[in-house]
């Protein structure tokens, strides 16, 4: 018996033979055309197909795995029509004179490198993205397309990697389980296994070797061991442990979508916190009641100049489309200390955390805040936007940023631009003074949302990147109690809710805390959504 | 008229005649010699005529211009019997067979130019204590002497810069003002030229041209104005200024020697903040009650090894016999954030000021802490020691601390060495944390003294240091006031005195709220307690 350990990113157990996936490969010819016009006509059409082949998936896909599972191709389809996607391949094609497959397998790879390059994970593991896209655009170029049978008999599928397109069309009574040498834990990859329910081990590299194919093996997607040949007692062990396993999901998904309640029939708001539009997707997908922390600086990182009003304003109206009419609290950027972005200009800082950041770049350069805040405007029309500023400290802050949002609102209604005037706006309370003074913030806010992350580390003065100082950093540290409580009550006491989008918010040994301390809100990442309901439901 | 801008360290306006400073020069010839040992006795000869000199004039000004002012004659003294003074000295003599008047000239410009070197301010202006002393040496060993007679009438006095030695040399009823091209703030010229009641500016540069001798000049040493040549008005103006600065300082004189009560009688007790021996000086000359904050990581900083354990005894004892029976808080070494010592390592961080600093050094590095607190124990049969720690989070780390403590006391007495069992054991108040949780963390300690600077770094998550951020920055924050009250409120719960001890004690409209409050003592810098007195007495 071997025992390969991998990462696992999707929890399960499954016992079967290793097969490795073949796939019918196509290869691109480096073909010069002369008939310019002629073959972008033939990229234009081959994406009109793409497109309509990924509607049709999208429709059997709800079926199969559920509507929300079938996002994805919505937005694969949607970046075939994003003019960062296709212009650089017709650049190719009109300048190089070459043919469309190899543009859009030359320029798909420039994209999905852009991306790997970006400096966030997220955005990191998008990358995979834009490659399934080109893949199948190239494919229909070619008259060429992946076979993802895996054989007739139930198997542990091991590859190099998968891409989403082929993880989602696997038959889920033919796949037990899915083991890879790359791969990368946040990627569609690893969601669509999760919510397919399919165990999933990534990252075994070259020890995933071919010569494996054919031999028993168990999996156990949870802690990342594949057993090669396992004996008689490891199978027992799995198999119990399947059971178990089984028995808690089915309490979980009893949990889908119902209202987040306490044994005593108290109302929580379990919201998800994003980082990008297609995070929006796994918030649906772990059945989040609305969007608690939408992370916006995420649109200022990874590029080189502001992103205009036009580009937020899509984005923004997006992910409120997508969450049809449900919650979603829009954090204004939070760019400077962790999060920098070299066009901004920012001089270096001896202390970046307590720094020039957030709603202070915001205030000192109010035009840029105001193209922000424009674009919100303009998108709150298209579903149920509210606005929160990050690292208020005082009132006179929040009042200026105010007086800046009413300026925006007042320029709109001039223009006769549509918008929704009661937007909520809220605040982060994370600095230590936002705490201490939050009944007087409470005036002027609509809300709160305790950002714990940042609210421990200055009330301990700890960075809690710096490793050093673990043995410091208590999370759990009373001080942090007693400012959640005290900006609870004067939250209450002024009568507006009060949430916590830190990853405090999804730590199970608090849920009891928050909710006699009356927290109404709590967003987190969206996988913890449903295990917390499961959580409060028994408090 | 032309009107001089410069840097004005000692308040107070003269009006008279310019006139430049006429030095004896000597100068040193570097002359080979061959009897080392003879040599090396008339350098010896010459320190000791030196002690004498200084020893006289301590005496001599004790009467002119009070006890206190002369300690830094018997500083200067304890200089000239300093190994790290004489020894380079000798090895000149011995190793280059040259001279003592050069060896003392060469040594002494090397040390002054070592702290000069030194990244404390403090520090780099002790340079000129060193070159006084060594002058000193080199005119006893050339039969010379510096010639400070500034002619028969009473005059401005102007030179390139002013040696402590002259300034209180100086004949009061000859010498209106000093005005110099260079000088420091923070000198003992300007503590000088300010005990003597001497109004100073320093820093004019070049400006400050030989040619202006014998002209007629105004000068206003609180705004640092001189005024050559100056019209009727300004004269009329400037003698105004003169009779109400001479009324309030005969009003706060008043307050020298007496206790700082408020008008209803309350007692608060007005401390010192100091960093290094020779500051106890500017300490008892400002009349200070004790010390509240002796700053020990000078101890460390400036140097390329840690500080031994008997030179830190010394210090320590030093400090406390020159307190004679006064309180002094020596707060342990807070290395870290800014005050940085290459030799301990530490690794670069993001945030140095969320970083390992202060007792988290000491926690994690009991060897070094141990040391520091034995020589304080050790010195604290010498007088009214306690000791305090910086940067407390938690009950756990000062549990840690304080066990460390008893390790201490538990070696000192079986190695049979006296020091006083009772020092009280405090702590700083200037992590929000520590603030919030002072009710617990009153159980544990005997005092509480709050550090407003961190305070405010931490709780407005705003870095003091850092120029952009000050309009951000409201030192008069609500959540400050309020943790200070809090934290006043647990520690007489408790039944134990708070002090403040940063910089807004000083702050002279807040004090009325830190009486109300019921703060017990404020440490200040020396020449802020008589001004403080004086308004406390008011309340």
């Amino acid at each position: 018996m071997i025992t390969l350990q991998g990462k696992g990113v999707s929890d399960g157990i499954a016992l079967g033979k290793l097969t490795f996936l073949e796939r019918t490969h196509f290869s691109v010819e480096k073909r010069t055309i002369t008939d310019v016009p002629a073959e972008v006509e033939r990229f234009n059409a081959a994406r009109e197909t793409a497109a309509a082949q990924l509607e049709e998936l999208s429709r059997t896909m709800a079926e199969k795995i559920g509507k929300e599972n079938a996002l994805l191709f919505d937005i694969h389809s949607m970046m075939l029509s994003d003019p960062d996607f296709f212009e650089p391949m017709i650049g190719i094609i009109e300048n190089q004179k070459i043919c469309a497959e190899y543009a859009v397998m030359e320029a798909g790879s420039a994209l999905a490198q852009d991306f790997a390059d970006m400096d966030d994970d997220y955005m990191k593991e998008r990358a995979a993205d834009v490659r399934d896209v080109a893949n199948r655009v190239v494919a229909i170029l070619s008259g060429t397309w992946m076979d993802v049978s895996a054989g007739s008999d139930p198997v542990i599928l091991a590859a190099d990697d998968f891409s989403p397109s082929e993880t989602v069309q696997f038959d889920r009574s033919k796949v037990l389980a899915l083991v890879s040498r790359a791969g990368a834990a946040n990627s569609h990859t690893a969601i669509f296994a999760r919510t397919m329910g399919i165990p999933a081990i990534i990252g075994f590299g070259s020890s995933l070797s071919a010569g494996l194919a054919g031999v028993n093996a168990a999996v156990d997607g949870g802690t990342g061991v594949l057993c090669i040949d396992p004996g008689p007692a490891v199978i027992e062990e799995f198999q119990k442990k399947h059971e178990l396993l089984e028995e808690e999901k089915q309490a979980m998904e009893k949990y889908r979508g119902r209202e987040t309640l306490t044994k005593s029939g108290k109302k929580i708001q379990l919201f998800a916190n994003i980082g990008s539009v297609t995070d929006v997707e796994a918030a649906i997908l772990g059945d989040a009641e609305g969007i608690g922390l939408f992370r916006s600086e995420f649109l200022y990182l990874g590029r080189e100049d502001y992103p205009g009003e036009e580009e937020q304003y899509e984005t923004y109206k997006r992910v409120l489309e997508l969450m049809k009419g449900k919650q979603v609290i829009i954090r204004t950027m939070d760019i400077g200390a962790d999060k920098q972005a070299a066009y901004f200009g920012l001089p270096g800082e001896e202390n970046p955390a307590l720094g020039m950041r957030a709603i202070r770049i915001c205030l000192t350069r109010p035009e840029l805040f105001k193209t922000q805040l424009r674009a919100i405007y303009r998108a709150s029309s298209f579903g149920n936007a509210a606005i929160m500023f990050p690292m208020i400290c005082s009132v006179a802050e929040l009042l200026r940023a105010k007086a800046i949002l009413k300026e925006v609102r007042n320029e709109l209604q001039v223009q006769g631009i549509a918008f929704n005037e009661k937007v909520p706006v809220g605040i982060m309370i994370e600095t230590p003074a936002a705490a201490i003074i939050s009944d007087l913030l409470a005036k002027e806010a609509d809300f709160f949302s305790i950002g714990t992350n940042d609210l421990t580390q200055y009330t301990l003065a700890i960075d809690r990147q710096n490793d050093l100082l673990s043995e410091f950093c208590d999370i759990h540290h009373e001080a942090i109690l007693r400012l959640i409580k005290l900006s609870c009550d004067n939250a209450h006491n002024a009568g507006i809710p009060i949430g916590i989008c830190g990853s405090l918010g999804a730590d199970k040994t608090l849920t009891q805390f928050f909710i006699e301390t009356g927290i109404d809100e709590l967003s987190v990442e969206p996988s913890c959504v449903l295990p917390l309901r499961k959580v409060i439901a028994k408090l």
